[in-house]
């Protein structure tokens, strides 16, 4: 048993204008001089008449400190004798002293080289990220026309259900949704997309991405092989890399994703993850031929298909391709969709159509990721469908893109018609501009940053080198003017890295 | 080359008073009929006249489903001699008819056996789960007083900032959260828990199991190790269960986990889950000398403490107990909280606190998982925070959870003192009440539920088989009468399960 020494302490320094109250500067104290091993186990402390006098502060503060650190069990107390640091506190504090490792500036020592993170965090850390994109300046993108969206609209909504604000949903909400959002989630996707459910089957996410990390999880084991499109979406190849899979790239051509190699190289795959209405990054539609084999390949292959149908609201000039889902008759496809770009990134809230017999596992994995989406949000959405205001701002919407969208291309074709050219279809809210050959894009976007523009160069979605450069180039959330001034800085960039 | 043969089709059926149009039903029933095989590859199909005479419509409708059907690449026009199922259409249609499969009842074939789910799903699938406790009857755990929470103050925050919805609070943010919220939660948890951090190091998360989620992703490589407190939090079990890791049930006594225990069994562990404040479900504080030695085996071991700080704003009689987090000077303790329970679940805002070092991976896993919290109420809860209501809050919910925790417990032991044994801190949300030796926690939980009553069993949160049951009942958003009449049901229930 550790012998009980002196009633001598360090000294002791309080700060008697600190915000911070002088009971508590004192536990403060105690308790780092303890684990710091400054006040070693058995060690006597002052009575609390004697350490008032000796601070000069009052004998309640220094009666609610030791009470405090008693009650955590820092000191201990002797019948009759007074109190000491507990001795059950370990003598050995090693622990706490810096032996291989450095301190930093905030006193937390960081023993490098012996943290150990996982293979996954890893990956993460090895993955492509281009954090120079994360302005809000023009050619962002997935960032839709905010300031064309009904905020009169809509906070009228959200103010008519803060008011009420009911107990059902403030609690816990269900795992899959908020059930009469779900049901007009449904019944759009079942009239607009031809997708083939009912409200049971949709879950509600925070947007695409969860939709991705959640169907990996359920889908994948780590090492497992997912067939993607190359060009292909980051956010997927973040998704499936963080669950530990191995991503196959995959040739796309003017159809889609091309069959012959899917059945040549996919025979291990157990995910195809494809983006049928309008390929990321460059916009073509996936033909019925392609659609059909593919869906064979899953099921010849016990494989399963995502298909993630982002942008499919706004095609210009012809009617939407309904979805690859409607055409599944076999349960394979699990279908994504997500709010984020119809309406506002940060509404955080996406989509997720299941074959019923996944709706088990994809319950469960949701669970155990997050529980539920704010139900407030959804509550507000269904209105907001319901009074059909959705649907009209679609169409607004789909309009403005094609002017902006025309803007764009006319901008690009008399100011840099002769250093870029533009692919893609005519949909959603982005194009492709290829460079000239040789000139990397990586530096344009880097070199275009430097002023405001936000331009994704075209390589960070291929997983192999690409033939040639390009830059991903949002439209949505860019007026007319910022569209010609856009280009004619992106011309300075792109001369400025190309020579051009 | 395919031969193209004559134009018949199967008989098409069209309901001319569907919501539906007419163009579209015609293009459904094309798609259905290629895709099932009963239209073949090369098939002639007639001209868009002869069509619209046989089905008498007209003869736009005709031309505007051919022109749909032709270019997602079901038909395909030769020069002069009309249309025709595309000959790329794979023709062997044997992957879309049942072969070994059942036909549901949504015409969807399940080929069950063969539909391979994840390691992870699977694991997930045979967690544990109480569908019957999701009701909103009395001592549901984990809910608050949702009726005494300020809703006028707090929906005024809400149509303020709803009508002046700001382009950046629309986009997307910040992956870490919104920086006027992480500065008012650093400061919260600098001035209340003794966390010693910086808003840089606050990452904003949907609730704590989207923190417990990322934590298990960065720091846990499947099959890896976490020793969790026996027993404990069910949604850390399903959180490290879903990253595939090995769960080891560590001993708790009066002072939290046991050293030794520790020491024994965690020799390859590499993460230890703990909650120092208020042990879940028991309630008792870990002692300060158990978390310094906690601290030095994660030194010594190259591994991490996960502190969930969860109901640490509810103590009644004594002071908070300071984080474990605050005594940590090597950088090895995530600390996690969240808003779920001191304002309300479907705000679905939590928090992390991340050693400085770590700061990468974190972030890289949260872009992975969902990318970011939805910013609109974080920039209302700032507010909230900033002019006072949420501390008002907390002290007002701080005297009447202590009053709802006496209510209970007299309840307990004036009409079930020689049935229910009430253990537990004077703190939080629930306390655990221990059944008669014998008596399955498991069928009074679900006979109670039958009568509206949701009392959790305790052996949920046990991984290996209790000694004793008992049931842990969440007092928070249960009133005065309320309480009595639980009780009284409860007691109805188990007497029918125990014959007590």
């Amino acid at each position: 048993m550790k012998r009980m020494s002196a009633a001598l302490v360090p000294p002791i320094t309080l700060d008697k204008h600190s915000r911070c109250p002088i009971y508590r500067q004192l536990y403060d104290w105690f308790r780092s001089a303890i684990a710091e091993g400054r006040m070693r186990p058995g060690q006597r402390v002052p009575s609390t008449r004697s350490m008032a006098s000796d601070l000069q502060i009052s004998r309640v503060s220094v009666f609610n400190a030791y009470e405090q650190l008693q009650s955590e069990g820092y000191l201990e107390t002797f019948s009759g004798s007074g109190t000491c640091v507990a001795r059950t506190i370990p003598d050995d504090t090693s622990g706490f002293v810096p032996v291989r490792g450095r301190k930093g500036s905030e006193g937390v020592i960081t023993d490098s080289g012996l943290r150990r993170l996982s293979a996954r965090a890893e990956a993460l850390l090895n993955a492509p990220s281009e954090p120079w994109l994360h302005n809000l300046g023009p050619f962002r993108v997935s960032l839709p026309a905010l300031d064309q969206f009904p905020i009169d609209v809509w906070s009228k909504l959200v103010a008519r259900h803060s008011r009420g604000l009911s107990r059902s949903v403030m609690a816990y909400g269900d795992v899959m949704g908020h059930l009469p959002f779900r049901e007009a989630v449904a019944e759009h996707l079942s009239m607009f997309r031809g997708v083939r459910c009912d409200s049971s089957q949709i879950l509600v996410t925070t947007g695409s991405q969860q939709a991705l990390q959640i169907s990996a999880h359920v889908l994948l084991n780590p090492k497992d092989q997912v067939l993607t499109e190359e060009p292909g979406y980051p956010g997927a190849h973040l998704a499936f890399t963080a669950a530990g899979a191995e991503l196959i790239p995959t040739a796309v051509d003017s159809e889609g994703l091309v069959v012959p190699e899917i059945n040549r190289r996919g025979r291990h795959a157990r995910v195809a993850y494809v983006t049928p209405s309008h390929q990321y990054p460059l916009g073509m539609t996936m033909s019925a031929a392609r659609r059909m084999s593919l869906l064979q390949w899953a099921v010849r292959s016990d494989a399963w298909i995502i298909e993630d149908d982002y942008d499919s609201e706004y095609r210009f000039g012809s009617r939407p391709i309904a979805s690859l889902q409607g055409l599944d008759l076999h349960g394979r496809v699990i279908y994504i969709g997500t709010f984020s770009k119809v309406l506002f990134p940060s509404l955080r809230l996406g989509y997720m159509v299941i074959p019923k017999d996944l709706l088990p596992p994809f319950r469960a994995a949701r669970d155990a990721a997050d529980i539920f989406s704010s139900t407030f949000y959804q509550v507000v959405l269904t209105d907001f469908i319901g009074e059909g205001h959705f649907a009209r701002h679609i169409r607004r919407m789909r309009m403005l893109y094609m002017d902006r969208r025309k803007e764009l291309v006319s901008a690009i074709r008399s100011q840099m018609g002769e250093i870029l050219e533009v692919i893609g279809a005519e949909a959603g809210m982005h194009l492709v501009a290829l460079l000239p050959p040789g000139v990397s894009d990586l530096s344009v976007s880097k070199e275009a940053a430097k002023i405001g523009i936000s331009a994704m160069p075209l390589s960070s979605c291929y997983l192999k080198a690409p033939k040639r450069g390009g830059l991903i180039l949002g439209y949505g959330g860019v007026g007319r003017s910022q569209i010609h001034d856009g280009i004619r800085k992106l011309r300075t960039s792109v001369r400025t890295r190309a020579g051009v």
